[in-house]
């Protein structure tokens, strides 16, 4: 039997307790399938009297995690502590420097940090690992990194965080209103009691910048993502894109196009027979659009103990097989910078939804809006009687759809009724998913 | 720059035409991928002189495959011909006897000789690698085999081949029977003219075979493998199917229980709410079960010179990183040996369509049959009017859909029934996927 790769693991909350479990539930098929055990050799978290449901004396406890890096029982440390910087970083660096390899489950930090970790891991010659930092459980880092690789991606685009789908998703089946549901949502443990890193598409932007990077072989450029939220969603919404044949989903989406880099995080009209409309609850799902292999669709549980662990123990495997290379796909040096792409440029449909005061003139003045900015209307439709939520009497919803135009003339068009004294409320857009 | 991985290439029908095109377009990308240059050097067909729209004239042809394996200048074969035995499984020996790694795209000959070869590469210490022979190219053998190796995998099952996808979605979306859709699909270039492999299942077994060794850490056992095609799939049942909220596919499933193993390509009725049941046309998806991951659904084109191709190279990037392992995601002494389960002990639901002759205690007949057998019916539906498609006035179609209970008890039931005077043609059996 060949030696045990000796893991060291840094944080001990949901995920680390599932990887505890995990390695012992399937010690013996891991082993067959690494080819070696993997032993936990030392652990550490901030309180140690906490009850986690594992037993953690086999192991070497250190109250400071900076201490794992250099313990001399440990190959490699698998970091779920989360945070972009802080103690997370510094135990990146610290391993890497030592030239061992690393484990992270770290969006947060990869997506800020993954390019000078991926440059260290590289000199040291030691793995940079980050499956569990995307999409939980489904294997897309390496589906993309390798199974994919023969393809110039076009698009990655995605599900990519499963509060907001869970929300989105709810109001679809059951009704209600942003609010109401993500309260629900609380209550149940699908959200956070501070939830904005995952209604505000914070998260989702995270996965979304390094998907990109390892999809276009470009450097990671997380502060170019445009990022929004599901806050503004209502119930009229998804009533609104029902009838027109869509689902409404929060969509990381990110394309390549003559050396130029989209990213963007916004919610979307997906129509009813795109993979990612079927996407329910809390699954995340990615498309990957190859310029050989077509369309490449992946679904599987974003988040939680037993996929995130899966995630984590699938790269102390590749690391135990001494299968890895390039953090991402291939040498740092290699890897090149787009600028972003100019936005209103950018051709497609939208959705928007307008609260507006039920009077005359009001139509004229939004159409003529329109109009003067060059926006075609596909569709559109105003329903009779009030519109509760804006919380006055005389308000009505007026919903429209676009033809494919730029999108800089909606923005236009936007811009012009700003202030209008028609308006109850701000505009809602979305964009539609014609992929 | 690395020195180059150097490629030989035997078989140059769609698939080899493909990967030279691949290779050709996407070099500089794969190169940067890869970490050193991959070139054809040598290639081998039947017919030199074919036009395959791609120009051969820089690689050294050989006449006999044979040839390829011991070329100075070949570090990997990459074998694109195809059959379980002959020139394919000769060349597989040869290349790897001669300690070079070895690429495939045939499922029949990793179905039938994957255990001899992954031993042979296993001592020879180089790569068999085939990714492309399943599902073409969604890379669901490097996902099980590395994404989800921290799992025991509990259940893997999906739509394994297009034709047979193609065509029963063509006969839900256009209606008619499968002889007339059939022809369509010859007509069109779905299916071969001679569409047995495809529509009888055989295909489907192959590749069925394969996930299920990978999946579970078994033998390769092909033999064992129930097959069925869709044949016998008329246009009633895929509207009755409908009816009653589900999707008629063709769908390879094979499960591990208490070191028993199940594996059956058959005729399904599938929940609409199921992931399988939004797989359309010749699309290919696959669903793995993990004890820890949960629920894994990988979708993609099947087949097809670009995604084939797209599988091929990126095994052969694998191969340029020096990443690979044992064939079947374990060393070959570690793969388990199980017995089949015994069908008849597995529980679940049934749809049976009966052409019966519309005449007195028909129905007392068939309903005495399935409570001798022990079968509870949940639901039952006769349509009044003839059922053409047996050819005679008197005849029409019974449907039935069970309760859970064991299959035995299902095919007990069908054999009371057996030579009956009231039944009009064979019963037809589906089974119905509760996962």
């Amino acid at each position: 039997m060949s030696e045990a790769l000796r893991v060291a693991l840094a944080g001990l909350g949901t995920v680390g307790a599932g990887v505890i479990k995990l390695l012992d539930e399937n010690r013996e098929l891991i082993e067959r399938r690494a080819g070696r055990p993997i032993e936990i050799t030392a652990v550490s978290a901030r309180d140690r009297s906490r009850d986690r449901g594992v037993d953690l004396s086999p192991f070497a406890w250190e109250d400071d995690s900076a201490a794992l890096a250099a313990r001399a029982d440990v190959d490699v440390v698998a970091e779920l502590i989360g945070g972009s910087d802080g103690p997370a970083l510094n135990l990146a660096r610290d391993t890497l420097k030592a030239g061992k390899s690393f484990v992270t489950a770290n969006k947060a930090m990869i997506a800020h940090h993954g390019l000078e970790l991926a440059e260290m891991a590289e000199k040291a010659k030691v793995a940079l690992k980050y499956e569990a930092a995307v999409a939980g459980g489904i294997p897309v880092i390496k589906g993309l990194r390798e199974g994919a690789a023969a393809n110039a991606i076009t698009s990655v685009y995605g599900i990519l965080n499963g509060t907001c789908n869970y929300i989105l998703t709810e109001m679809e089946s059951a009704g209600g209103d942003f609010s109401d549901v993500l309260a629900e949502a609380q209550a149940l443990g699908y959200a956070e009691a501070d939830p904005t890193f995952d209604i505000d598409g914070i998260d989702a932007a995270h996965k979304l910048a390094i998907l990109a990077s390892l999809s276009f072989g470009t450097a990671l450029d997380f502060d170019s993502v445009a990022t929004s939220g599901i806050r503004q969603v209502i119930a009229a919404d998804i009533a609104e894109a029902r009838a027109l044949g869509f689902k409404v989903r929060l969509v990381g989406m990110a394309e390549a196009n003559g050396g130029k880099l989209f990213q963007r995080v916004h919610c979307c009209l997906v129509p009813r027979k795109h993979p990612l409309a079927h996407v329910a609850g809390s699954l995340n799902a990615i498309v990957a659009q190859g310029n050989f292999v077509g369309r490449l669709f992946f679904e599987g549980a974003g988040a939680g103990e037993g996929p995130t662990a899966s995630a984590v123990v699938a790269d102390l495997i590749d690391v135990a097989r001494g299968e890895y290379g390039p953090a991402f796909a291939m040498p740092f040096a290699r890897l090149t910078t787009s600028d972003p792409v100019n936005v209103g440029e950018r051709r497609g449909r939208a959705y928007l939804r307008f609260a507006v005061h039920d009077r005359p003139g009001v139509l004229a003045e939004i159409t003529a809006a329109m109009r003067d900015a060059n926006v075609s209307i596909e569709s559109m439709i105003q329903r009779g009687g009030a519109a509760p939520s804006e919380g006055s009497d005389d308000v009505v919803h007026l919903i429209m759809v676009t033809h494919e135009g730029p999108e800089r003339c909606v923005a236009d068009a936007l811009e012009r009724l700003r202030g209008s004294q028609s308006l109850a409320g701000e505009p809602m857009l979305m964009h539609i998913l014609d992929l």
